[in-house]
């Protein structure tokens, strides 16, 4: 194929970038590229134990189209290695034991929903279990010999828990080797990653070198701040819009960004042209609410269709603008008569336990046929006409009787 | 087997030992075995990259020989795995790397060696490749989730070598594990080691618990200063007295310690018995020659036999006392009429380069036939008879031309 120039190209790069280390390389890697008519080798690696995509994700999955699109070529290397040994000290929620076919499972789904940012037929997948598989101990001894403990101890995290007397142990320090072998194994070009995995990405290029292989460009990315407009988005800080999640909550979440994202979120997540984004901005000075619409038709249009967008915004006017119940409720039906509210709240996974629905009560979060609830020990009446329950602010269920009870 | 009592199997454990991690364990240790009628298994690590023994190894082998006596298992691990890899990185010198025949061939000779003091028959022998080969790279990291960073650094070398920025490869830190690991697969009930050795001693102890095996007791023994009276015997010093030396070689190098040695070295060497000690302690005090001569001869009779012994102060006495040469001298036949000294002591392995020869020359240290030789450029004639060459004080050389020549 023929790929674009090399100015052109790097123009394209440079976008949302935080650092490129380094760029002169990089400059070098896409004249040759250029010259032979060879791609780029442009890695991503992804964790399968966190298997959710969310649209932190996609600023770096977004580059790496940027990167398939100017004629490269992607790989994603699903980490299935470390998830199926997990953290055998147990400390590290984030690190669960996978079995072999779970982690291929959750490598897949991350594939699926990748392929709604990238080119799918053009992205190569590999799982890095099929060569740090294979390492015996003695391979790993030759691994760890080329990096020192120093070293590893300058990374953030690991340098603030040895100052603090935090233990660290020493297969902590196998990871970043192993994930850097994948580099040694692909002998890619490129790295992406966001700003968090630098180290990473820096222990890829030097065990590259270490092996005699052409060092990779790093590349890495600013990180998304999630809904709360505070911290890195993330899951399990509930500040996080899901690639799965449905166009309403999409929707929904993203009108409750505070207005300091609007800009930075449409530069990350939407466009980085600089004469859409001066719009965008003149927008935010004059009707912040309406760059929010447009911001969040934006995103429900690029996972779903510009009708999904449409649908998902006409479906948050009729609740919260106008205060009704949503057109199209599920109906959940009961075995009894008549049930405790905050068992249902339960059963319906409205609140995750008792105490969270009495809380959600005391809170007047909660109206049955919109009526508040203020008794936590109310129960509802089930067998007349099916009744609305609302709980919070987005959350509405139909329920009943069962018709044969 | 009957077992001697626990009390007069810790009286004998504890002579020249130097700590016992616990005393209350062993004694339980030692208990459950007499009751049982289980003897207990005893380990010690040898390192096959390091295959000549001397003096200084057998503290800890005459350990490991009592053990055996008291009706105990003597396991011998050779430590062939690390031998396999080396220090990849190069750095240090005693870790070459062997080929698997080499450490195998290495083990063997150490066993050998080994057996003028082990009871050989009752020795169990092992090599730890046929376990940690077997690990892969998730073992691994399973395995060094046991350990932390900071506890590792806590070891003297590490530390000293950590605070003044020299740096640490991280493979340093998977050897002492791999030694644990060791334990771990043996389930032995005692480790034995010098001083040098009790960090990892007590990382095989440490191993052993998190892998819900007893821990094993460390044992540490004294460590012997080698013939300088100065350093810690080793061979690369140039103070060792090695398994392998001939008779007479023992006998000189044992006669050159000094004065205050003795009494340590007969302890360590020879025996624990106190009244023998005592009487050691008498003579050193009165005739200190005669002190050291009987040293000598005790461990020139324990690595040979007590003709050997005579034989070898005859000898010592011919030459050093007497001044005369010895009788049987090898001899020598060169393809020429005449040969510069500097050349002759140089093939005759007398010095190690021209230039150590000419030192010798120069320090009046090299005689023929009993006339020292002051020009550094002298040639020696060789047709007539054969001459004496006597370089150092211990080294004899018959030379002559070949006669066919």
């Amino acid at each position: 194929m023929r790929f674009p120039t090399v100015q052109e190209q790097l123009d394209t790069i440079v976008g949302n970038v935080v650092e490129i280390i380094s760029v002169d390389e990089l400059e070098k890697k896409l004249q040759h590229s250029l010259q032979s008519g060879k791609p780029l080798k442009v890695k991503l690696g992804a964790d399968p134990s966190r298997p959710d995509l969310h649209l932190g994700h996609s600023v770096v999955l977004r580059k790496l189209r940027e990167f398939q699109d100017l004629g490269h070529e992607a790989i994603l290397i699903i980490g299935d290695f470390t998830a199926m040994i997990g953290d055998p000290s147990g400390k590290s929620k984030t690190r669960p034991q996978l079995s072999a076919e779970e982690a291929r499972e959750n490598g897949k789904s991350y594939f699926e929903q990748a392929s709604k940012i990238l080119d799918a037929g053009k992205t190569t997948i590999c799982y890095n279990a099929d060569w740090l598989g294979k390492m015996g101990f003695s391979d790993v001894i030759r691994l760890s010999s080329h990096y020192t403990v120093a070293r590893m101890l300058e990374r953030d995290d690991f340098e603030r828990r040895y100052r603090s007397n935090e233990p660290i142990s020493i297969h902590e320090f196998l990871y970043p080797l192993a994930q850097g072998m994948d580099s040694v194994h692909l002998k890619n070009d490129v790295e992406l990653g966001g700003t968090d995995q630098k180290f990473n990405l820096l222990v890829g290029r030097d065990l590259q070198r270490e092996y005699g292989i052409a060092p990779q460009v790093c590349i890495t990315m600013e990180l998304l701040v999630g809904t709360d407009g505070k911290e890195k988005m993330s899951k399990s800080l509930g500040n996080a819009i899901c690639f799965n999640d449905t166009p309403n909550d999409m929707y929904g979440k993203a009108l409750s960004i505070p207005d300091s994202l609007i800009e930075t979120w449409h530069r990350l997540l939407v466009s980085e042209n600089a004469a859409t984004l001066a719009g965008v901005r003149e927008v935010v000075g004059n009707d912040p609410r309406a760059a929010k619409r447009d911001l969040a038709r934006a995103i429900v249009a690029q996972y779903y269709s510009d009708e999904a967008a449409r649908v998902a915004e006409e479906h948050f006017d009729r609740i919260f603008v106008q205060k009704k119940a949503p057109e199209n409720i599920e109906l959940f039906e009961f075995d009894m008569e008549s049930m405790p509210i905050v068992d249902m709240l339960v059963t319906l996974c409205a609140a995750p336990s008792k105490s969270e629905a009495r809380r959600m009560i005391q809170q007047n979060a909660v109206t049955v046929d919109e009526e508040k609830i203020t008794n936590v020990n109310a129960a509802i009446e089930l067998v007349e006409e099916p009744k609305i329950v609302k709980a919070g602010k987005r959350k509405f269920y139909k329920v009943a009787a069962k018709k044969t009870f």
